[in-house]
């Protein structure tokens, strides 16, 4: 008998009648059609109803056995393989470059028999993965934290932050961030500010395909992180994603201006309202913009975030409850994604208003996502102004966000928190030019 | 003395020395330099303190006269010399086309001398603004409200559908609506859903730049909206605006697939998702989607809206206090615009969870924007899934928020309104297809 990690109850006894173990490929007739898969083991969701097979498509899905008809294996799983070679010897003088993971699943060693993702957690498993590391940079590989990137906080961008700083004191050339995508542009938009001025380049890096999906953008884009990291001629904290659905390179994004911009394409990621920072193809990175910080000068960096931020949306008929609720919570900062120019319902401007005479600071940026607030140019406009609503210029909404928690946590008096959040810290904000 | 309409205070006073009236071009020393600009009259915003100029860029700025050096009239404005002209009589057997106005800039008859807009009132004013119409279509102009676009609510949403639904009864050819360009999207979701299936053309159409300005996109886009309505083959629920910042054509987007993607550009809105539904160049309606309902069939409007929705965008370290304060507020369902591929910090989906359990409705989609939610994937979707969250697929978050307003509208059950999203009801989401 096979391996059956995890799982119980009812799905236990299916697995057990149609002789399967982890690893193998199963065939399932559901209501909906037959379904080919290899059975995962379980972790997260531990019910003893279900059985999870990782379909071709590189997606997992969970089935319920009471709606299974029949199951029968394909194909028994092989015996893991995997055994990690000894790194190879880094050219000498090659840049030293730190890599910190923090639980995304580039960095991961894939168990191709079931799917299942570790992270690498030495050196040597790094560049067994990819070995094509060892060319780019000397390589120091460090697990920070194992967490899913949804759960991501201020309080692990203040320990990533103080963890890079240190990097700096101990004269690495660069630093990698492997990070899950669904809350890296927040973290990149975060780091950027605690380390503004910060003298070598900090890329973060993700995968939008694991390493055991035939489209997986995870070796390319590590390889080009690491690369950029060792070598770009430029500082500052970047993204470095696909540049397209294929191959062709990678681009370098700024951490105050990049958003993933859909859910599952390898390029999701995108530069809003700003060129890239650059584009990195072959080993070679091409197309640098103007004006990116160069490496040098001291880094001070500024790690503290105060959490008590909440950010509101703006839609027709939005409550002015929501205002309420946040000031209830306690925030000390609301940062409103206003309707085009920066724009809400009068009974939210209203809101906004008392929000403000009672101590809190409010901030308007807009869901457009591209181009700028203009709080001058409509009647709404100048109410939010009167309510003393903060206007953000182009800043992104998600950005604002992470801007007024670094902010408030970085400043001891309202006129200061108000002047960093004005004040264009990390390339947040570009400067205006009108548009006739 | 000429024309100071509004002015008073300081803001008269100052006026007043420098000899200066409405609709000149006016000069002044600000501390940030010097400004030209046509002086404005004052309606919204009626302290004492400020004067409006007009700009050339077309925006209009309120400077406090307190911190004006100097002011002087560089020309004085030209009497206004607007009549209209009669209609021209359109040509025998041209489509009948009912244009509702909704207060957006587009329709709007433009006073040249001092730059105030006021609304298109009569048939002929509208033809004498833009004469290319009655090549089109034998229009017939209705003024339904004259509110800024951020302040359109869910009621407004139910008057119009029953006035198109009356057009229709009416043998109205198509129907054109004129809206502010900020919540343009959202009320174009909305009449989706409540006119589904209706046998002919609604086309929505806004301006980013008033008709004053020389880069103005109001004529183009309405002539367009207008043949559109007149003439296309299809039915249902459109936008038309601007394709690009150049004047070569006008893009014509699914009502449920638009989205308002700048704040300032002519070409601002987008299909996300989906291809264009067409194309309008020159009279031609071109690039023509396939599956686009046809001008057939009978209507059966449900023009009702249930306000009781409330749209949560989720970030790292959103408070779970936003989720109780939502049902405080009485929120029947919340629609969450989660991380990547609908995620949530895991308090939040406790939260959720108590939400659902306690009567309410949950709905996850994504704030990448394009892209599907998919909740099998991590172990977050599958616990959202566990505490009773529906994910919508591809829906638009904005899209989601007024379908959830819609069918808590239109169903008696909780069973009927969770079936309501849950179906394709107006071409709100797309079939899956795999990634790889």
């Amino acid at each position: 008998m096979g391996d059956l990690s995890g799982y119980r109850g009812d799905a236990l006894r299916f697995l057990l009648r149609v002789k399967a173990s982890v690893g193998d490929v199963l065939e399932v007739q559901t209501a909906g059609g037959t379904l080919v898969g290899t059975l995962v083991p379980r972790y997260a969701y531990e019910d003893g109803e279900h059985v999870v097979l990782k379909l071709r498509t590189g997606y997992n899905v969970g089935l319920k056995v009471s709606g299974l008809r029949e199951g029968r294996v394909l194909e028994k799983g092989e015996k893991p393989s995997f055994s990690s070679p000894a790194p190879p010897k880094p050219a000498k003088g090659l840049p030293r470059v730190l890599i910190l993971g923090t639980g995304g699943t580039i960095a991961s060693r894939v168990d191709y028999r079931t799917g299942a993702v570790h992270p690498a957690v030495s050196s040597a498993e790094l560049h067994s993965l990819v070995p094509e590391l060892s060319r780019e940079a000397d390589v120091h590989p460090e697990i920070m934290f194992d967490i899913l990137s949804e759960n991501m906080t201020p309080r692990h961008w203040t320990e990533l932050a103080k963890r890079v700083a240190r990097g700096v004191r101990e004269r690495f050339d660069g630093v990698v961030i492997t990070h899950g995508t669904d809350t890296l542009g927040y973290t990149a938009a975060a780091l950027s500010f605690a380390l503004a001025g910060i003298p070598i380049p900090v890329v973060m890096v993700g995968a939008q395909r694991s390493s055991d999906r035939p489209s997986s953008d995870a070796a390319l884009n590590l390889v080009a992180a690491v690369s950029i990291a060792a070598g770009a001629e430029f500082a500052g904290v970047y993204v470095a994603m696909h540049l397209s659905e294929d191959d062709e390179g990678v681009a370098i994004h700024r951490g105050t201006r990049v958003r993933k911009n859909h859910t599952s394409r390898r390029d999701a990621f995108r530069s809003l309202g700003v060129p890239l920072a650059g584009v990195w193809r072959r080993g070679r990175i091409e197309e640098i913009s103007e004006g990116l910080p160069q490496r040098k000068g001291r880094l001070r960096p500024r790690v503290r975030f105060d959490e008590k931020v909440v950010l509101l949306k703006s839609y027709p008929s939005m409550p002015a409850d929501l205002v309420r609720g946040a000031k209830r919570h306690g925030a000390k900062a609301i940062v409103v994604e206003g309707t085009g120019l920066g724009h809400a319902d009068a009974a939210v401007v209203r809101e906004l208003g008392r929000f403000v005479r009672a101590g809190g600071l409010a901030f308007m940026t807009s869901q457009c996502l591209e181009g700028r607030v203009d709080l001058n140019v409509y009647a709404t406009g100048r109410d939010l102004i009167k309510e003393g609503v903060v206007p953000l210029e182009d800043m992104l909404p998600e950005t604002a966000l992470v801007k007024a928690m670094w902010a408030l946590g970085n400043s001891r008096t309202r006129e200061r928190t108000v002047g960093l959040m004005e004040e264009n810290v990390a390339g947040e904000t570009t400067t205006r030019t009108f548009p006739d």
